[in-house]
């Protein structure tokens, strides 16, 4: 076993479901291997080094690239049910029986499909800056994102600032260390995504938001222990779907952190390392 | 400093308020101590003895009867507002300059006012099973808090098995292990409380309670970094109260447990210990 980090571990490939998976994997190896599901239009290259690392000096972590993102074949899927399958579909093929997942925004509701769908592969679950089927305000884009999304930045990147980070001084200064953070891998990074993602994403979180009848007892299906984190202010994905998770998923926990918006575990992340280290540690 | 624990801590005095308050006093001595808030009709006896000597294990940790409570003399104001100026007093007739607050239900809102109106006094505050003024249900008694304070119990202790935990089978084993800790201490315990006890206290939680414009505004004067503690199905103060909190406090972390009821805390003492002491270790 070689001591990569995130800066350093290589991008590599494995074939499932038709399509070759680039992920990357480091840490301690010999436990459950923690496998973490991206946001919207995000790749490998959009995590936090703090996080990764962090998380990974107590196991595996696995980034990947869901069919169609970035690095990895294949076309993204235009519902959570068929990324979840295709999320299945790579940790089997790198062998693994069980895993830990985690899962950031549209990348939750990728992990939550998962682990009902798989109950013996994912042993607990990790739900960060995400909801549930038809959660407050997910029909659509919410106006804030609406307003965000449609600006113009001076730099690209700065629309993260936004996205992620309230407006106070403290969390805008904690955002820009994470811009730093996320750019400090230069070698072999991920290209951009292409044109295609983004509206096939847009059509997975359009079915999966569009309102229902009892909308939320899918998730009595959801029995692993399950962590649920975010900000108090979350403008994106309402922090009450926080709130709702926690409340129907049979053994849940929620945290919620002060005064941070979507992007809550790159505001605080050596409280949400400790966090989701200790709660992956706990016998529940 | 002897090294005395929950169990040997001596029950000693301080006057103050024309008031001779009740109190024990043990842990790591040096740092910032942390003061604990009871519940209705509770004295210091009723604290977990796993939470208190763990959280004493790197502070002090003070336990004490407000006035007019068991081995306090004096009466129980009927304002909340009475409760925290004693509370004040206490602390300040200790010759503490700062201490770390923490309240469980009647002792949240005793907690709160008590930040608010001694700013400099209280460092950092942790709210456990409480709400804000006005909260939701809590104009009067809950219908299920009115159920289980109205039932007879084959033991008048399982009174707290019904209020503090949930049905499921491994809350209610929580609990029974919980019941057998807080009557370990044999020696020095304090008196039952008087019947004049619960009356000042319903009239004080009735007033607290009352529906009032903008009631939660309030929180905005409380500007210590605060954390909220639950249980996810709280039935005695709502949950939603916790979620309350966190959206109104300047500077709040919210924590919900799973299958966890007002007495979130016995349940998770272990898990409460380190998230608590991790709060107050916090840079926040």
């Amino acid at each position: 076993m070689t001591l990569h980090t995130h800066q350093t571990a290589p991008t590599q490939y494995v074939q499932a479901n038709g399509i070759r998976f680039a992920y990357r994997r480091f840490g301690k190896a010999g436990g459950v291997p923690l496998v973490l599901n991206m946001h919207f239009t995000g790749t490998m290259d959009h995590w936090d080094p703090l996080i990764t690392d962090g998380l990974a000096k107590d196991r595996e972590v696995i980034l990947f690239n869901n069919a169609g993102i970035a690095s990895s074949s294949g076309e993204v899927p235009t519902t959570i049910e068929g990324m979840a399958a295709n999320a299945a579909a790579f940790i089997k093929a790198l062998g693994l029986t069980q895993v830990d997942v985690l899962g950031f925004s549209l990348g939750g509701l990728v992990a939550q499909t998962l682990a009902i769908d798989e109950p013996r592969l994912v042993r607990k679950l990790v739900l960060v800056g995400t909801g549930p089927r038809s959660g407050e305000g997910m029909a659509s884009l919410t106006p804030e994102a609406q307003r965000i999304f449609g600006a113009t930045y001076d730099e690209p990147d700065h629309l993260w600032l936004k996205v992620f980070f309230t407006d106070s001084a403290a969390s805008q200064a904690a955002g820009r260390a994470f811009l730093q953070r996320f750019r400090l891998r230069t070698q072999d990074r991920d290209p951009e995504v292409n044109e295609k993602v983004a509206p096939a994403q847009i059509e997975a979180l359009g079915k999966w938001g569009a309102p229902r009848e009892n909308p939320y007892d899918y998730l009595k299906q959801l029995h692993q222990p399950t962590l649920v984190i975010n900000g108090g202010t979350d403008v994106i994905i309402y922090t009450i779907n926080s709130y709702l998770l926690q409340q129907h998923i049979p053994n849940a926990q929620l945290i919620l952190y002060p005064d941070a918006n979507h992007g809550s575990q790159y505001q605080y992340p050596d409280r949400f390392v400790k966090h989701v280290s200790d709660f992956i540690a706990e016998a529940n």
